[in-house]
């Protein structure tokens, strides 16, 4: 686990995902796995976000309902520990929806256009003017659950950045409003972990592209996804010296193996000549069936056993229930509406 | 009260206020006469909109909190009988947030501008592009207002018909998604009582221009107020023929007075010459200050027990939770989010 900042003294966590497909390897490297630490030290939040998954999947719910229980039974398999880090259900809590109501009259039409996430993401959406106000908004939701919390720590990536910017700035005028500091401005945890590359080595990792690695991927989905691997186009023959820039093979290898020794050699032997794919590809494939099955194995487990899984999500969301009406109270406070 | 469409079966009302200022005379011809007599035939609830209120008076939430209890002693004042009709408060209800929520993923950002009612008020309040999200989004939020009871009428002014479209809009695409009718599609209930006009007789209604009587208005307002009312401007010696097109006298006696017989003869004289505005003026202050002395009155009584008025709009919330409660239970259903 890597973080850019100190983080001696506890902090409040909020982190999340949205519940649009089961989490993949590149959810494990970018914060899954710095997850399973921070809940040691800190005070973690994790909101399965169903209704930001719906902002862009409206007219296809299941997408979203069918994929809350696996992203918990994924949070589980890799180590979040509910005793630890309380996983909760964004529909389950209704100051979110609240506290959205009240920051969108803080926020301009114009300012959500400008957010460059937002602007990038419509781009890739193709929405153009179709899109759905629930989306160009999402920000000022991402803003609610994140103050609804009091958060002052939020893993993000790079990308994500311009998110809290726009939190922060709802945090100042809400701030302003009430003339003392109600809410936290947050700051952003970088992972140090460099992104992981989808397996075709080009596109953004998409379940609907094929390009990722599940966390419960079984046996035969892990060797098929690592033969298909992007390696060095220009590595035609064993002998010849091979490419590790850009060489999927020996970024999953350096992201994953535990043997940083063994695979140095094995980059110096491929750039060298000599080594071939189908052996570099051999090593990763090990390496990932070893790590992936005992995850696999835990998954199932917890997703044979649904109820459970519920009620985890259940006694999480009561909790948060309750930290979100006690920020969301304050918030009233200030517009004057706690009159009874 | 007048009504052009038959209401012989009992419909579902919603109605309601921005609790922005108290009550005028505006609002008593447009709708709270029409309310009075709806509540004795109908399910009827009143929502008084703080939440709305504060889509473009955030920086200055006492304009909102302030008033909330104006409308609420307005509404008793000029006959809303509690035990007949519902009356509650938004911001008590996170069911009407929480739908606002879903349903904004169902309309698009362009579709928004497109509303002609919110393009006139974007003008009028001169907001352009620095337009609140809350603001352009306030249909869908009235939506959630009107589909949480699940309204089968809804009593509005002409201007206010592109609202109830929108609403239908997302009633059936949520039904299409449902695969039946969760939801009622609302038709509109319009008044028969043309609008009032402002007593300066050219600009809409407004607190801070001075041009209205409010229910609780003092009998030194309401002689101030008649005394400066628009007339006829060329109708200078009392001689002359008057015109009554457009004179504001005129058209509150025809509102207000009882004695039809006597306002035709006040007109035929009036326009005939030898009838001052002066005394067509006392005429009228008369009038209203028999009518509002009454209104002022209970008013003020009702405002000197605000626990009073607190409880009833306590009670009224604690219904209409429930109600709105179980409309979002079924909108959460169709997005397959009732898991716990």
């Amino acid at each position: 686990m890597n973080t850019k900042q100190p983080t001696d003294k506890p902090e409040i966590i909020l982190t999340g995902d949205r519940a649009t497909g089961p989490l993949h390897l590149g959810h494990y490297v970018g914060s899954l796995e710095q997850r399973v630490a921070l809940q040691e030290i800190h005070e973690q939040t994790i909101l399965v976000a169903d209704m930001q998954g719906l902002t862009d999947n409206a007219h296809n719910p299941k997408k979203v309902s069918s994929n809350i229980l696996n992203v918990v039974a994924d949070y589980l398999a890799v180590g979040i520990n509910p005793l630890k880090t309380t996983i909760c259900l964004q529909s389950q809590l209704p100051a979110l929806a609240e506290l959205t109501m009240y920051y969108s009259n803080l926020v301009t039409i114009s300012r959500l256009e400008r957010n460059p996430t937002v602007k990038n993401e419509v781009q890739n959406k193709g929405f153009e003017r179709s899109i759905p106000a629930g989306f160009l908004t999402y920000p000022i939701s991402q803003a609610a659950d994140i103050t609804g919390f009091n958060a002052t720590l939020v893993p993000v990536g790079d990308d994500q950045l311009p998110m809290l910017e726009q939190t922060n700035e709802i945090v100042r005028k809400i701030n302003s409003l009430a003339g003392r500091a109600v809410l936290n401005e947050c700051r952003p945890l970088l992972s140090n972990s460099p992104r992981l590359p989808s397996t075709d080595g080009k596109n953004k990792m998409s379940k609907s592209m094929g390009n990722t690695i599940n966390l419960g991927a079984s046996e035969k989905e892990i060797t098929a996804a690592v033969k298909s691997m992007y390696t060095d186009p220009n590595h035609l023959r064993v002998k010849d010296p091979g490419n590790i820039e850009g060489n999927v093979v020996f970024t999953y290898l350096d992201a994953f193996h535990q043997d940083k020794a063994y695979v140095s050699q094995l980059k110096e032997h491929y750039q060298r000549g000599g080594l071939g794919d189908g052996t570099t590809k051999k090593v990763l494939e090990e390496c990932l069936q070893d790590m992936l099955r005992p995850i696999r194995e835990r998954r199932a487990e917890y997703l044979s056993d649904k109820a459970q899984l519920i009620d985890i999500l259940a006694k999480g969301s009561q909790i948060s229930r309750e930290k979100t009406e006690k920020i969301l109270f304050d918030v009233k406070e200030i517009f004057g509406l706690n009159i009874f």
